[in-house]
């Protein structure tokens, strides 16, 4: 988002990987993310075909790995401090399409496949995508249904 | 994103507005907002229509209210400290046709037409959305044109 061009540097692992290293892992993709103070990347999910934004969340470098190895989204649960794979328990698992990096590489956006209930649920309280609230005046509207009661969803 | 539902406290300002609360100004749809340690909320940019993710950035609470009053999109720039009128410098305003808000109260979705140029850029890189780069194995590759040199955006 950052005005300056600096478009020399995008892409582009920082330092370069050698056999003579000492042992060092080679830099891979994963070098070129920008990772926070806390080690985390924002993340957005959006889904494929509709567009619609579902969620957002943080990646740590293994859940970012993970998610590139399995197609499946892992994320890193800033409250429980722990890898949360998407849907582990709701069932609501996200098939990842494609990872993609904006031009800072400091923020990553999955176009996914909603998975586990048709119309895909996202959202914690049952709901399509997590956005369901929209500013009207002075408050805040909900202006998308509930899909599942949430209590169905976690048992 | 949490998936403890807690769906009772949704959208509900902290606290009560009182006259008499000792001249404290009224609670408003400002104060629903969870604002992070740094008194920031992330934002997430989507046109309208096509529905693409352009950019992503972040707002303090004088952002949001210009935004709101606005109608065109302020962020909070972290690399300067300071209120970032999109478009200030490229004419790459946002028309912000909605402000949406995630189940958390801490993520922010804005519904935007992309101005100042057809198609819309977005991207300080010239490019449409600032999310133009796929993983492709273990690169990042760029994969989506520049529509204008940003030698020429940015006099």
């Amino acid at each position: 988002m950052k005005r300056a061009p600096k478009l020399a540097s995008l892409a582009v692992p920082r330092g370069g990987a050698s056999v003579a290293s000492g042992g060092r892992a080679p830099l891979t993709w994963l070098d070129a993310v920008q990772w926070d103070r806390d080690g985390l990347v924002p993340v957005i999910a959006q889904e494929v075909g509709s567009n619609d934004v579902l969620m957002f969340a943080h990646m740590n470098r293994e859940a970012l790995q993970r998610t590139a190895a399995t197609g499946r989204a892992v994320y890193w649960s800033r409250s429980r401090q722990k890898l949360w794979e998407k849907g582990e328990e709701s069932g609501h698992v996200q098939q990842v399409h494609e990872i993609r990096m904006d031009c800072d590489n400091d923020v990553l956006l999955l176009k996914v496949t909603q998975l586990g209930h048709e119309p895909g649920i996202a959202c914690h309280t049952g709901r399509h995508s997590c956005f369901f609230q929209r500013q009207e005046g002075d408050a805040w509207r909900s202006v998308e249904p509930v899909l599942k009661d949430p209590k169905a969803i976690y048992k």
